[in-house]
């Protein structure tokens, strides 16, 4: 899809593109509901969007594939997912919004208790509190010197934490300490690539003068590790599309996917009727507006089908105020499914609506997941959606003689 | 796409396989006009062979993407249209039906007026006439030798030429000379690769020269060239698919095109009734035939939703005239849309129709751009047409075990 997008394709103009990305949007049927989520719901809003729109179906990463959050919004912001998939802990170090540089070497860990025999009795080290875990990290970082190799040890949530090395030369070719089972003891970092084998010396000297600095610790007397993964700048959607964009979104991870492609970033607002309203108090500003709305996707992961129903209609309820801008393209669809029936992501596509005076109208006419397989944009992989969206803002050239 | 056609899965027979091609074909509705141009037109003939055909629709390159002539109609003869991308320097000596060799690099040209300051202030000349034109390239084909390179200057349409080099060690790395801007000098040719540095060299002998026999000249003192580009020979359909393959054809674009894959032109026809005509007077000399109708494109270009109308209606009149043939397996398509509501081409995919008595009908009984989303193709990258008529008219084995 990329080469497609040689930069003399892309043009700039006034228009205004809205992405409304309905977190975990598509769901599932489940007995005696009377259909899925979405068509459960009252959405009169949608509904009317959607009939004057092209609609479809859209799958993040392919057929079958269940996308973690990373992969679904690079190929909502148009990039390919298997080409720029981000490493595990690369996105936690986003998911903090920890200003990574070109190069650094991030894992995500986590504290766990070890036995006296070395072996691992708690991966979560009984659950400690964000406010032990930062305490922890701070006594690690008292103690711990890696130099040349600067390190950044930092708390996410709970018992988690984000490990960021930085310095000449590190590479990521690492394996994970963390041996994911019980009653074994942790694995020593190994190079599986000739050029890691100093950055997993590095990896492995920090980890056990962490250890000797926890020994005291009664729950957490180790840190486990997996998911190194190498920074590298992502090419910038402005630089990509021309766009200035815009991210609205109240969670760490997306507001770190967001800044990894270059955009803006709004203050987290108190609520989803907060980041509605940002959105008309932004819009001079940018050309591209990423408006990110969690709630249903909790719902669905809690596996409350009426709790996802009601958030969906609250949702709904706000439509009005990203229309009442008239935006020149408007995209409402989610970046993965969270059937409650699964209580987790799933694979299933999402359905997809674009608004544009443009847009070759068919026949749908309410949003969700049935109706919108009899619409013309067909079943698409979400990457193109860029490029749609883009096409129907006159933002693309032709493309050969 | 091309992986699947290993050359052991072609085989020949006796069927026909007719492409009618109307250009421009896809549209968009328009306020109070009651839909698209194909959904306005009256068109019995279309409507009852999409009833017994299978339907969809077609991207020429990509979703959202607005192809030129080139790629579109290189996806609908089966070539990946970004693989095998055309320069515009070749796209414009084909459209005059230049007989290119294999190494040649060709380029289009305007003549321009440049000020005593040397400065453009006019890129078309004034828009002299194709004949004014004609006798400049005569006077500087007469002045300007460049041996051992040999070039040819010729007259396109109005104020524009084509350029093609040809001789030993020639290299398409080449920066335009026209700045494609008023008030600036014009641009030398520099190479973008140092291996086309003597190439610039020889195309800025050749401005250089040209400009002297042109220094007394009122309105076109200068040549500005740009899209430098080097022809490679295609496969051919007949080498690919075993077709030999016939082009009707009136516009020389196409006819270049149709060239480029080794198809037989049919001589210019009077008009478009001719052009049917001739279909059924070669019926028996070719396999696969490439009827292009262009004046759809042109009123679709005219923003002229009505005339458009018209002429698909005109069209559909003819239908019968190749129905009448009984081909083994006939597709309707376009190469793009063309919608009046933009007046240029446009990113909306195609609607298709394949008839074949190997078909698996559908219920689409419509041929419009909303009828065909629900057809049995769905929504297709046009590159993958070909192999699905050669299917159909049993020209295409197992492949594999």
């Amino acid at each position: 899809m990329e080469a497609i997008f040689p930069d003399s394709v892309v043009v700039t103009n006034e228009s205004k593109i809205v992405f409304l990305i309905i977190d975990g949007l598509g769901g599932l049927a489940m007995e005696g509901k009377g259909g899925t989520e979405l068509q459960v719901a009252r959405t009169p809003n949608l509904d009317a969007l959607a009939a004057h729109s092209i609609c479809g179906l859209l799958d993040p990463v392919a057929p079958g594939i269940t996308p973690g959050s990373g992969p679904a919004h690079l190929a909502l912001f148009g990039y390919d997912p298997v080409r720029w998939n981000i490493g595990r802990g690369v996105l936690s170090a986003l998911g903090i919004e920890f200003p990574l540089q070109e190069n650094d070497v991030a894992a995500r860990g986590n504290f766990a208790t070890l036995d006296a025999q070395g072996k691992v009795v708690d991966r979560r080290a009984g659950r400690i509190s964000t406010e032990t875990t930062r305490r922890l990290c701070q006594k690690i970082r008292e103690a711990v010197r890696l130099s040349p190799v600067e390190y950044f040890l930092e708390p996410v949530k709970d018992y988690r934490v984000a490990l960021v090395l930085r310095g000449e030369g590190l590479h990521d070719g690492l394996t994970d300490t963390d041996p994911q089972a019980l009653g074994v003891a942790p694995l020593p970092c190994q190079a599986t690539d000739p050029q890691a084998e100093e950055t997993a010396r590095r990896v492995n000297r920090f980890l056990s003068q962490a250890r000797e600095v926890l020994a005291g610790e009664e729950k957490a007397n180790i840190i486990l590790l997996r998911g190194f993964a190498k920074y590298r700048r992502y090419p910038s959607m402005e630089e990509r599309f021309g766009l200035r964009c815009l991210a609205i979104a109240n969670y760490p991870m997306y507001r770190g996917l967001a800044r990894l492609v270059g955009m803006e970033l709004h203050p987290v607002c108190e609520d989803m009727r907060g980041e509605f309203a940002a959105l008309s108090e932004r819009y001079r500003e940018f050309d591209y507006f990423f408006l990110h709305v969690k709630e249903p996707d909790s719902r669905g992961e809690d596996g409350d089908f009426e709790a996802k129903v009601r958030i969906l209609e609250e949702v709904d309820a706000l439509v009005p105020e990203i229309t009442n801008l008239t935006p020149d393209v408007l995209v409402v669809t989610g970046d993965h499914s969270t059937p409650s029936k699964l209580r987790s992501h799933s694979w299933h596509p999402l359905p997809v609506l674009l608004h544009s005076t443009y847009a070759r109208v068919d026949e749908v006419g309410r949003f969700d997941e049935i109706s919108c397989i009899r619409g013309g944009l067909g079943r698409q992989p979400m990457v193109n959606l860029m490029s749609l969206a883009l096409a129907h803002a006159l933002r693309l050239t032709k493309y050969g003689a």
